[in-house]
């Protein structure tokens, strides 16, 4: 099983932006503790961060065929990207949406997602956690349609 | 450690309920389900059911000094109990928002959690799976305070 | 053929309650009213009536397999429950939704129901005849299904 | 006692008009299902349709000391029309809103009736059967007050 | 005179809730508090509190012929319960709805009362003291009525 | 000069309409009152009454080169007819809206007119005087033009 | 009779303010033409204006028992002042709107009056004459109600 | 195959009407020119044009059977007509929806069609060009239906 | 102990406005009622009215450092005066917002306060014993803080 | 004559993404058809593409001067991005705004456009002849302004 | 060249009124300092406050013809003053707008200026500093058309 | 002191772009002319476009450290980008808004900046100035900190 984490916007700025918010780790370390936790699950992630929309939107065109499902932290695109959104219909592959923070107890247009409604869930508020139960949910479902 | 798993209004109806929507396994089973996953994590869950809104009030009340936090699914009270808010905020114990279902891409109405805003995170769309991520995201987090 | 007639909160206090609104009959009247009425269609009654919002809904879940359909006048609770939205969705049990009162000529949270979505229909205005009729529209929702 | 039923724009469609909603039977078929009701209910029935809101608005003015009661089914217009609103209150007539199908589970433009603030009450959801129980519910209402 | 009392849902939790917003004297030391202010004011007074909306409805209700007038602190049900508002309305008694925080200076929603407009008034962020002023307030609005 | 005066919808119930806020004067005899001020003014006018909203968009187009000016009461249709709205701006005719009643102290919906922006004003409120007024204000205006 | 005219903020720049909008005719001198005009219908006028609120305000109270009614133009204040309205509740005289743009053809919160609801009725975008039509539909209203 | 091209209101005043939006041709001479081109794409045209709401509403019902789909330029009731989308569910039609002007770029109120959800497609800005570009998109889409 | 009582616009026609509403008391009964219950209180009482927004913002400001807490009924100004809500900011003095009537049932746009998020508290709809109510809540308010 | 065809974000999936929704066809086949359809017009056609916003609108400023016009397919972008909109201001060329499915009839936010106030017209819901239709639009339009 | 610096409500209480907010120096101070800067720009400058709105108002009248521009701090009017807007439309003078504080950053209703729109422009938050800034930019801007 | 200025999307359109709002000097004569005015104030300038989102974000990511503070016109992407306001947080960097038109008196979407409320302060509608006044701002806010 093969699974893409995907950062957007500003998240290459871990351990710097608003360390009370995002706490200290950086994104490197943020990916390697991922993979640590992916290699538990039997199954291999691969990384990758933008901060431009549309090549988000590449990213996710190209994951199809390739991966088995995506665990997504869009960052501030999550509010504006209908791009984003279609390119993730576009891809047919199963989508956790994740954030670091709570977004719901945030900013009032924090709290709507454009991409919510075409992933399987969303995660938010579990600090660096978020990635890790994102990837768990992720692999947890795609396991159980293995199965099926 | 020790966690109390609430269930709202209408969870009763597990397996029978929109089995398309909610699966078929039952409140009892999936509650064993948690409880074993539980063991794993080395915590010890009680669970509760409620359909009356005072009463998941009141449970949430007591679990203040009881429980080291709560993993809560408020079903259709999410969206319309200021009560329920009001009682984690008085409880002041960590709680973790969860849904079987993906609650942003179903009615308008089911997107906003009244909730969300005083808990620790919201996880939803994982159907039995989002009990076992809240469990671990609650206990995860609690760790990581005790280690601090 | 069995169906249940459920009276929501304050309607304990019908004859008594606003009765240039609400008529003088009381609502045990009321229940004796419908039950002879039910026997000219040759179906049996039951009614029930309770003012907490959760009661109601488990009151919905158990009419599962019990009973044909429900005649349900959720009075303030038509306005403000997604819980008992959610109970008549995983009872799949025929709903009429009636109120005594013209709820479209009165204040504008009025005239937004939760509940008609997931009914058959919706009867609103004519005082004690909304049972007759929203017995009778039931009815004869049953029976054309049985015939087909 | 004298009723006249009102159907309005694209009614004369019946039996043709998307069937899975409204059925096969057509709008003569249906008239002569409500005269044939009616007689049972000791009432004579004149039935009108039109396409045109004017003309609605014509027939509803001239209702006045003819008829002692209308049943109208406004269909499209329910929902943009302040002149058929303007009529009933013009015609001082006691007029029963009536719908086959559940307006209030279908686009969001059709759960608001510019009309129904000016009825007795309104009916919606039963198919053919809606224009029974409206004629039964301005019936009864009649008969209440010519013997109060 | 005889006067009620009630306390909605939450407040059982006086002391220990967010002592910062509702300071730390008991909903026993508060009702004892105010059956003494109540004898200098020669009034008697019950109290009464519940977390469940239908008792707090039943209570309401059982309470025409019994009391002369109720204060209500109904807590969070304040901002989303018709059926508390309409127990009122059917009791036919004077209420006043009083508040310990300023609830105009918090989150929007709670700016929102369902309930005041069936009130006589509201008064709002004088922490223990509201349920005094609200007291003092009913009884002189009593008073000045039997006096006319 | 040529003026026409075209009332809308449910005008030709004037004097039976909900007298206690139209009056009782008919439409043939507020027409001839009309026709009265209009001599002293030396202005000749034509009257015309429809109830329907694509002939009262026809006579707007065919007074282009035939009227000099317009006194309107398109009744109901004031508030949803774009129809009439563009019939005004393909007639190039200066047009006066009014209303008997005061517009702005009745329902919501009667506040906002479709058509008034494209008028040169709006009278409401002065019963059968809105005429009287609207036919003076026209012929004012239109002098001026001429005298300029 | 005695009418007051009373001119809100910004009108003392009249002839000076705007022309292509207000015309070229100073304050002074429309006011010699309302009194010329007023004169004609047998009524004294005197006539006010002040750029502040609470000056309007007092002379609307001062008007009552003293004037036969009041011609308004409470300009800007028209859509923010909800004094200037409760003045005019206040006072307990009729009132006439005026305005001499078409304040409906204008900015959309120039289309919202405050005043209008307690007013008998408005009239607006006749310019200078919206002040002799204002007076016409006064007087007559008051001849009117005098004469049953 | 056999196409209707349906006008609606005001666009009898082609030519005339507002030139500089909607130029000077009439719309007889736009009908010879639709005409003309669908010789081109050998398909005969009819051509209807009315100002009244029904009658375009039995028009388009009357085209069911007869015509193998529908251009429409609904003018003004594009924005306030229910009554035309459900004529047009009704005759299970394909329609074209087409205007002259741009709609997105005039006022608010024209820029929501209450008909283009119910149509194959919508075409604005192209002046005459827009009928014969939905003619041929028309063509070309019952084409590509009737080649597979 | 000093408190200032301020009445904001149209409160100078107390015992004139609307009986019904507001009482048969004028301002000076008003204000000697008040200085009366004071004296029970021991304090001092001023008591200032005026009609102009600006004049109270002056009063306001100057009341800081002069007294110990205002009891302010802003009347109108309540709904529109960013002003007076900045003027009590920058006196950072405790400041009572009361109403006579019930704010909370009348217009929609008497509902909501622009000074309450500034205040103390807020009372409405005890009348004249609004005013009572308000001096005993500050007085108690300001001993409170004085004892800590 | 030469004519730019630019297509947004995820329309490079073209035949792979959602083909129930947009077909079948790739869009180098796409654009190849397009060509073809300009050599009958006897206009040359560029085609671009590209999933960054940013480069859309560069291509777009770098088309001044260059192309005779745009037929421009945003895709998501056409949503979201006054980027675009302003573009297309600065770059001063007509340009066709194009979308193969009907945005008309999905969601609500697909039904707004940013784009289209500045274009000369948009055409929805064709398929791939969307792209011919407005191919054909906008080189008729240039053909006429070049012809006057 | 002769400026006119005028501050609204409040700005009195500068130095006093929260100076964690305006910062602790004076109007007084801060007229000094602006005439300061008015000098090394070779202009003159007058400065008024006023806590009326209506006074501020007849100064933007009487500075028509006697300054070149006006620099103004509306402070609290600027959300609810249309009396202010339109005094400066009717004065014709470029008028820049200054704010303190960085009202975008505040609550909601301080993000919209009435007033914003029909001047050169806005500048805000930053302290004593925008007053320099917008006599800068008035400056500059006149004496660009000067020169023109 | 060093401090980057940077310009958004289409501002190298500038000299080109609409003209009539934007002027007719170049995006490189501009930053000579901020470049020569940063002289006079004895800092540092570096300049920096970008058509691209993400491009932006990265440059606000990269001054973190090496600028002292931003000039920031984010042109159309000040309407839309929680992604730059994002940056902005995660800089911990002044930064002052700038935009050379009055975005207050254009279309309502410029009215609301997403980026303001994380910067400084917001200078809109003085043309080429815009930048000169914001460089003055930021320099003299940096140097107050310094000194302080």
């Amino acid at each position: 099983m093969k699974i893409l984490v995907i950062n957007g916007v500003n998240m290459n700025m871990l351990g710097v932006r608003e360390p009370e918010k995002y706490g200290r780790m950086t994104l490197a370390e943020l990916e390697d503790k991922i993979r640590g936790y992916a290699q538990t699950l039997n199954v291999e992630v691969d990384t990758y961060q933008s901060n431009i929309e549309g090549e988000i939107v590449e990213k996710i065109q190209q994951s199809r065929g390739v991966y088995d499902g995506i665990v997504l932290n869009a960052a501030a695109y999550t509010h504006t990207s209908v791009a984003i959104r279609d390119a993730i219909s576009a891809a047919e592959l199963p989508v956790v949406e994740i954030h670091m923070t709570n977004i719901h107890s945030r900013e009032d247009f924090r709290k709507k997602s454009l991409i919510a409604p075409v992933c399987i869930g969303q995660i938010s508020g579990f600090g660096e956690n978020s990635y890790i139960l994102g990837l768990k949910g992720l692999v947890d479902c795609l396991s159980t349609e293995k199965n099926q």
